[in-house]
């Protein structure tokens, strides 16, 4: 607890893929049932791989700012090439759109509606705006306010992203909490005065590579998935 | 149905202040509960009278971008003075927030929930994205994206506006149907190829002031609330 904090905490912004819902268990799912030949499990691995060196790209400026919606369809390009699969352009474009159906986790509905009682619930994903907006309709969650680097035109872990959230809200750094699966997330935000969060997902990546889900003094709450931060907040 | 469309309609675009919720009623209550010794209707009609002319400001670049909010203060401030009002900073700061604590008209909340069945509902208001968010909180408004005027930089009536909606969604603008009260709005949505819903607020500016509520054809649907629209659209 050794955030600075100018008030009480109001805002829990929340990661998304990985922290909120199943990339890597949608996505194999999805592909698995489309007999392509390949692994789903692989091949969703294969295309999240991607997606780092890609957002890279764009915070370096050697790419304009370009939407996830799009950076998936790159990457998705050249994983499809990658595993030899020819698939007709609809359902090129179809199976991009699974990062819009992705399920949440078995504890995410329960947890966010518990949190949502005493906290304003926000994301604050590098997914775009209409891909979030998709994702929460189709599987019910309950979002006070969906923001995505799309508003900033910074993706995390830019520090406009983290301050853009208080300032948005009208309060200050230490009156928001980010919520995420992923340390590196919590570090950036911790540097912008943000209280932090950490969420094990110990499944985000399938059942062949296990994420750090060990516990850091630095972040202010570890909790193993909503249900334990809702405890732990006294929601 | 004379707006050219390329698919069907999926977006269902709200105008807030006055549409979704009624600001001349809900200020006037909170105003004359402080007891200031002015009428709150009038007080409410002064502080709206401000709106279009910051707007104005902003959009002509005198003014940098600011927010609703600011702007909001700025005209509070004035109208403060004119009515010869002395409040304490803290009151004024809560009473500017009125905006955040709007009603919803009687039909609202039945009405969109039917809508929503088989749209997906977003806001497009002058409003910023923290008092959307509070507001929609506070009266249980269920949307599946809250989009301001602070996401484009740009205020209504810019084309930036509408069509930002459908690019947000991936969609063309003729899968977007502007939801307003208001004539001027709503013809500049049909100008960038949105579809158009016309609802009538006869009580927008209190019992004193009847706004136009004549039907136009060129607006696609012309309703007597959300629950008539939802009529003619199926829902």
């Amino acid at each position: 607890m050794s955030t600075p904090t100018a008030g009480p905490l109001q805002i829990l912004a929340f990661d998304v893929f990985g922290t909120v819902v199943d990339w890597h268990g949608s996505i194999a799912r999805e592909v698995d049932a489309m007999q392509l030949g390949v692994d789903g499990g692989r091949f969703a691995l294969a295309w999240r791989a991607g997606y780092l060196p890609a957002m890279e790209r764009v915070r370096k400026g050697e790419l304009g700012w370009t939407r996830i919606d799009d950076l998936h369809r790159m990457i998705l390009d050249s994983v499809l090439a990658k595993f030899g699969i020819r698939l007709l352009p609809d359902r090129i474009e179809h199976l991009n759109k699974v990062w819009h159906r992705l399920d949440p986790w078995p504890d995410t509905l329960a947890g966010l509606h518990r949190l949502r009682s005493r906290y304003t619930l926000c994301t604050l994903s590098n997914g775009n705006l209409g891909l979030l907006a998709n994702m929460a309709k189709r599987a019910g969650l309950p979002w006070d306010l969906i923001l995505s680097a799309e508003v900033f035109r910074h993706y995390k872990p830019d520090p406009q992203t983290y301050l853009g959230v208080a300032d948005i809200f009208g309060v200050s750094p230490g009156q928001v909490m980010l919520v995420a699966a992923h340390k590196e997330d919590l570090h950036a935000a911790a540097a912008c005065g943000l209280r932090t969060a950490f969420v094990t997902r110990p499944m985000e990546f399938g059942p062949t590579r296990q994420p750090d889900i060990s516990r850091e003094p630095a972040f202010d709450h570890h909790a193993t998935d909503f249900l334990d931060l809702a405890d732990q907040l006294g929601c």
